[in-house]
């Protein structure tokens, strides 16, 4: 990649690019750009029409990798090739799940941008969560999107040769690495990285000391590291998530490489375990609380279901592993799926309570009791969940998991 | 690669780059050249001075890949990749374990030919075997070979995100296609690729209608397919193995990528096994027969913990993965390769037996009744091998398995 042809866009570069590369616009519309991006990894521009009488505004978003990340106020280099993987990862989706990705337009190599759909007309799924919406569709959309893609970019959905070279083109060393020190080393150590409500430091203890847990952390970061099952999106927590009521669309794969199939499902169920922790803050109406929660555990419950079912409906109809139709075969291959979501979604619970990068479900609770509770309940149910995660056999043992916890802290 | 500048060396070509390339020979030097490959994929030619007087005879070997492989009177295209792959892989292994790989002298990559140190003084070790020879060596330099090629190459003992890229460079999937097909897949169906003594093919009805040993081996071949490891040798049998008293040299990388080191280990197991099976040809003394598999179990036995010594010996001296010293992960770690090396291993015996590609050790049995004893016992050990690997959780219980067969087939 010749990076030297690379700089990164200004806002009058995006509505150049904009007017240029797109048929959206028209040459006379007034154009618009703003930089909506977080601005650690990613420059995010929108660039929109100002809308004139009658026509309304037309927009469309160009995302572009920046050559570092900024991480607590330190930058550290980041290949720009990641650009080049989320470009390759969001074509894949926009195949497989058309409806469920945003549409992309255009992708500049050496400027490591992509031109895609703009999706402001969507809630991020992580604010829509703590503003207490439900969204029934939901769990159909992502459990479609998880089996559609991690089915058919598997060694049962796809030419297995061709699976070898799909995997060679993922290989991402520098976001994996993020992966690796943040979720799978940091939470169970002391380093500068950790981000520790101190009223809790007496959890993060336990965390460092519990070598029995940390002998399934290092079972699942072995998994992590060497199980190229299917392509993964790699980051697939509620921000990665835009919604509606009628509509579903998961973003930036930059992330993507060939993992464990759980490390994207145990993501969905962390991070909606992790707003069921949040509503501690309701401290006087424990009712609401407990509905709250309820479809919260429901929604996983739904969305194992349907992934379960719609895996196993594409393996039967779409395999092309002859030798794979063996029940019981199946049976040991989705259960094992089933162990790692749990033990996942467990590692990305307590990561998010100990670790560098919080959510806001929690760090937003006012109330500083409420939020030491919320905190304790999240870490209860993670460390359930890696410790007991090769002993799951059903959905509704992970279930109780969960509940257990939920009841254990409020009876304790 | 410019495939275009490829073409295949002459005898005379192999002395003109012998001369050319090496600083072995001298200029009045009188080169001879023998092509003694067995043509199936590759190029050997064996270039040698003719000796004068007091002047010992010089050689090298050139191995040049071929752009198909003939197999069965049929010949597929085979990307010409692999010389590199095997160069890259020598090269390591060289780095590792010098003493126990050929010297590489040269590469030259648009003619995918490797020039090597020629090993003809050594003999090759399948040959050792069936003519009755004993190697006392051979365990501790074997397990030496596996243990530093596994550990070095694995997240243990390399940098995780060099590893990467290191998993990058060996996707080998012509190669690997070959073993899926062979290995995991023929010899459980009815297959023009299967080579079936007419006398036992009892035998391998009972192989295709095993449902209970298919999810064995599919559960083997999922592992094969998707997890990168180490750096596998790929085709560690006895073919594949110089030997003398003092001396064992592994030879033709060709098949190495990212996969379960129980795949190198139980190639070796298998293969012994195999020349264990042929002694039925003892036909009148027993007790020879006896003092054979004997040594042949013991030598097995004598590899495992070895091997399982030396890694953790160099687990705990030159481990890289600071979260990886927890005695209890450990543990797990050495069993589950165990476990995939007895697994592996039971496939190996079986493709042996009913697949594609035979060993001479059984084949060349005169004796027809002889061969079947041999065929049988051969299926009854890779049978249990494969069936029980997940059990096993000490080396003594895959001897009892291998035991048992010896004694059932006596029995029975």
């Amino acid at each position: 990649m010749s990076e030297s042809a690379y700089r990164p866009l200004s806002n009058d570069d995006a509505i150049a690019i904009a007017r240029d590369i797109t048929d959206l616009f028209d040459s006379n519309d007034n154009l618009l750009c703003e930089e909506i991006g977080d601005g650690n990894l990613n420059f995010v521009f929108r660039v929109y029409s100002v809308p004139e009488q009658g026509v309304p505004t037309k927009s469309i978003i160009i995302k572009q990798a920046l050559p570092y990340a900024k991480v607590v106020g330190e930058s550290w280099p980041l290949s720009l090739d990641r650009a080049r993987i989320e470009h390759e990862a969001l074509t894949i989706q926009g195949r497989l799940v058309p409806d469920l990705v945003p549409q992309v337009y255009a992708y500049h190599k050496d400027m490591a941008y992509t031109i895609m759909e703009d999706l402001s007309d969507h809630t991020i799924m992580r604010k829509g969560l703590i503003e207490g919406n439900q969204y029934a569709a939901f769990a159909d959309h992502i459990s479609r999107f998880l089996a559609n893609t991690l089915f058919y970019t598997s060694d049962l959905g796809m030419n297995q040769q061709d699976k070898k070279r799909q995997v060679e083109r993922f290989i991402n060393p520098d976001l994996c690495k993020i992966t690796e020190d943040l979720i799978f080393d940091d939470p169970y150590t002391v380093s500068d990285n950790n981000n520790i409500n101190p009223a809790i430091m007496d959890e993060h203890e336990k965390l460092c000391q519990d070598a029995s847990l940390h002998v399934e952390v290092m079972l699942l970061r072995e998994k992590f590291l060497t199980q190229s099952q299917a392509l993964l999106h790699g980051d697939l927590h509620t921000g990665s998530i835009f919604i509606t009521e009628a509509s579903t669309k998961v973003i930036d794969p930059e992330f993507a490489y060939y993992g464990p199939m759980g490390f994207d499902i145990g993501a969905v169920f962390a991070n909606l375990l992790l707003n069921a922790a949040s509503h501690e803050h309701w401290t006087k109406d424990h009712s609401k609380r407990d509905a709250k929660r309820d479809y919260l555990i429901q929604t996983i419950k739904e969305i194992w279901n349907l992934f379960h079912d719609r895996f196993l409906q594409l393996w039967h109809s779409n395999g092309v592993d002859r030798l794979s139709f063996n029940p019981a075969y199946q049976e040991i291959y989705m259960k094992r799926v089933l162990q790692d979501a749990a033990g996942y979604a467990g590692c990305k619970v307590i990561r998010r309570v100990v670790g560098l990068s919080h959510v806001a479900d929690i760090d937003t609770i006012a109330d500083a009791a409420a939020k030491e509770r919320a905190e304790r309940l999240a870490l209860a149910i993670g460390t359930a969940m890696v410790k007991r995660n090769r002993e799951i056999q059903h959905i509704d043992e992970l279930i109780d998991i969960c509940q257990s916890a939920f009841k254990g802290v409020h009876t304790s």
